[in-house]
């Protein structure tokens, strides 16, 4: 009987290829951001579930992936007559690569003060999987702690842009907001602030659903229209209007909301700093952007490109999160790439080169040449650096080349006995089809020369 | 109320130092397998269990950290009176790299048909902790499906012992066996095949419990004195042989099983295969090598050191497991490193250098400098490939030095307002205390010469 041979619901098999890509594209990622001054680290895939738990939401809750309890810890909880999920488990699977930051941050005090750290590892969330969507995926995070400077904030703007940019990627923004400018603009617009949260989650449509979708969305969640229309009037940008004069028309429309003028102001120094950097003329002021996580408190990014709805990753202040498990707030700022998503649109449009995984050279022999010959010819050529397989049997010559060309080697080494005695081999390039006789350590250094 | 802030039990951070040894090591390992050939793939860290299950024996299956249901299928399975770990989840966190490989194997039929493949991942284990002993670890697998020829045997041994040169490791050997040839021993002591696993279990402990522990353990496991003084005459190896000689005397004391010959012989060519290899003079013939997991068919290996008790990785050829997922067998050989063991040993052997994760340069700046200015002086050296990183505040410049400093950053550039107005910098080597004025692009050029 057959087991299934395919991978769990969400999963991914990564085949030579495939994962060349990933791997390209992890390396350019990581590569920029050491240049920032981002060091890298990894935590374990496994977190406790009270580490976990009550960070990501109600719905974040609901996505983790929980670790069933073994022998005697099961055995006692299936004894209650209530057996609940909370008894069956008390460990679950990394759901994003901020709170285990948070962990880190508090379980090291001896970190550097400004700790810049990179870390490129997967998370799992048992979501529905979709198009880009799985349930084990890989996140690329940039986070910068133990600063209010706004420094920070462009640093990580900056590095994103400049491996987006590396990447030969051109057709992207970074979309800003602040998280306490949302909070002006909806009083602003006579909104309660109880009803902050549900006003926001309509907002954060307006490039999905448009304004009439919005309003319709805004309406059904209990905003009055007159409401409706005072924050569509303040959060619709005008055509025509800079990334400064867009800041201006806030501050004057917010004027009767005087502690605006502080986060306008926060924006306007950010977009003065960003115009130094990777990122200048790379992004946008929306203030329509709201962002999911609860644990926003200043200035929040994303990344869109118009090839692809929805953000290809985001991030933003938090200066209250870390805090929840050092006792003591600490500020930070992060940007987290979405992986997944980047490598599909590079993939799309072409830009990750086709790569041949295949060897450089297939080493092929006739089975009148002993065995320990042909060991000790790969040798000589793996010697000199060059990817080198052994063709592990004897069948006809045409088939053994055959076979060299369908895995994508560029050269075939061939073995004789008369050769073999004399140390020397056959080379012949799979793509010319030039071939000549050498020395093996000849043959091995010609090749690498062409390489 | 803080929250634990350690990783879990067996859990690791691997903090920047560290990590970078890590990756050190795993990107030597996979550079001389891609040199012999080898692919590398990733799959899945969640497997159904219906993969997993009954691979690794009963021992395994209890060390399988299973993942609890969700929502619907979780609150049904607790519907139930009898309430059983098996109706609680059907996914597992995989277990080694074995076992997810025979399972791609099968899932796609157009793979080379002699696939070489190398996967470094981690894996995941319900084991109890202890020293150099975790819960999640690190595998670095080489194998080679679809021929029996010994070649394969050669070419994974011969890598893992290049790996272990190329990482200045010399102290090694590659134990080698044969899962037949312990059959032959077994029925030339005289011992009922019956008795064959438990046998194994007891003279796989030669190399810690010596003959007179296993001799004792042998007969609380039933062999009576007379098969074990057979068994151990066979087994213990005479001083002052080299393994041809090892050979010939096994098959001298062997004459009585006629199949015997087959292995010796066997192990004999795989001998004169490593002779030509990176592993000559780095093998022995170890007859009381046992290796426990059940799905060895041919030739086994194990790689040992005296620094070390316990092996440091193996494997061996496996000819039925493919075929359990596949329904038609496919011949495979595979050797395992275990990573944890090899990073251990490096690290105290001191054959990992202590690099310094620190940045190239800290940009250190004066209150009088805006920070757009700031900003614009680092992309100027980021743009020359420095690791740079911005000192995000304006404390004194001594504060801002000896922060540099503890972070292990090789020179400052110091940034002042008359400075920045002329797009000029002072940079000041921290270790030798050499300090100039450039322009900024100079000073980025002067400094990326120096690196």
């Amino acid at each position: 009987m057959a087991i299934s041979t395919r991978p769990p619901s969400g999963m991914r098999d990564f085949m030579p290829e495939e994962l060349a890509h990933r791997k390209f594209v992890a390396a350019t990622i990581a590569q920029v951001y050491e240049k920032y001054g981002f060091v890298q680290i990894e935590t374990p895939s496994i977190e406790n579930l009270s580490t976990l738990l009550g960070k990501y939401g109600d719905e974040g809750d609901q996505l983790l992936f929980r670790i069933l309890h073994r022998r005697d810890k099961l055995a006692r909880a299936l004894e209650n007559d209530q057996v609940e999920e909370k008894d069956l488990g008390d460990l679950g699977l990394r759901y994003d690569l901020t709170v285990p930051l948070a962990r880190v941050i508090a379980n090291y005090p001896d970190l550097p003060r400004f700790f810049k750290r990179c870390q490129i590892q997967p998370v799992w969330r048992a979501d529905r999987p979709g198009k880009g969507r799985f349930r084990e995926f890989l996140q690329c995070d940039v986070d910068i702690t133990g600063t209010k400077s706004l420094i920070a904030e462009a640093e990580v703007c900056s590095a994103v842009a400049e491996v987006f940019c590396q990447l030969g990627f051109t057709n992207f923004k970074i979309h800003l907001n602040h998280r306490q400018l949302l909070k002006c603009l909806i009083k602003a617009a006579g909104i309660e602030i109880e009803k902050e949260s549900t006003t926001l989650v309509a907002v954060d449509k307006l490039d999905k659903i448009e304004v009439a979708g919005v309003k319709k969305e805004l309406n059904e969640r209990g905003i009055e229209d007159q409401q409706v229309d005072k924050l569509l009037g303040l959060i619709i940008r005008p055509e025509n209007l800079d990334e400064k004069q867009e800041l201006e028309r806030l501050r004057n429309l917010l004027k009767e909301v005087p502690e605006a003028a502080t986060f306008i102001d926060e924006l306007l120094s950010l977009t003065s700093l960003l115009d130094q950097t990777a990122a200048a003329g790379r992004y946008c002021i929306d203030t329509s952007l709201a962002r999911g996580l609860g644990y926003y408190t200043g200035p929040i990014f994303e990344i869109r490109s118009p090839e692809f709805s929805g953000s290809i990753g985001g991030g933003g202040r938090y200066d209250g999160l870390i805090g929840m498990f050092r006792g003591k707030d600490l500020p930070a700022v992060g940007f987290s790439i979405g992986f997944e998503r980047l490598v599909l649109i590079l993939e799309e449009r072409g830009l990750l080169n086709k790569k041949i995984a295949g060897p450089d050279l297939m080493l092929c022999h006739f089975d009148d040449v002993a065995d320990p010959e042909v060991v000790a010819a790969a040798k000589a050529f793996r010697d000199q650096g060059i990817k080198t397989e052994i063709y592990p049997e004897t069948p006809k010559l045409g088939k053994q080349i055959s076979y060299a060309e369908s895995v994508g080697a560029r050269w075939v080494a061939i073995l004789g006995a008369a050769e073999a005695a004399s140390r020397q081999i056959s080379i012949k390039n799979l793509t010319s089809g030039e071939q000549q006789v050498l020395g093996w350590r000849e043959a091995a250094r010609f090749i690498a020369g062409k390489l």
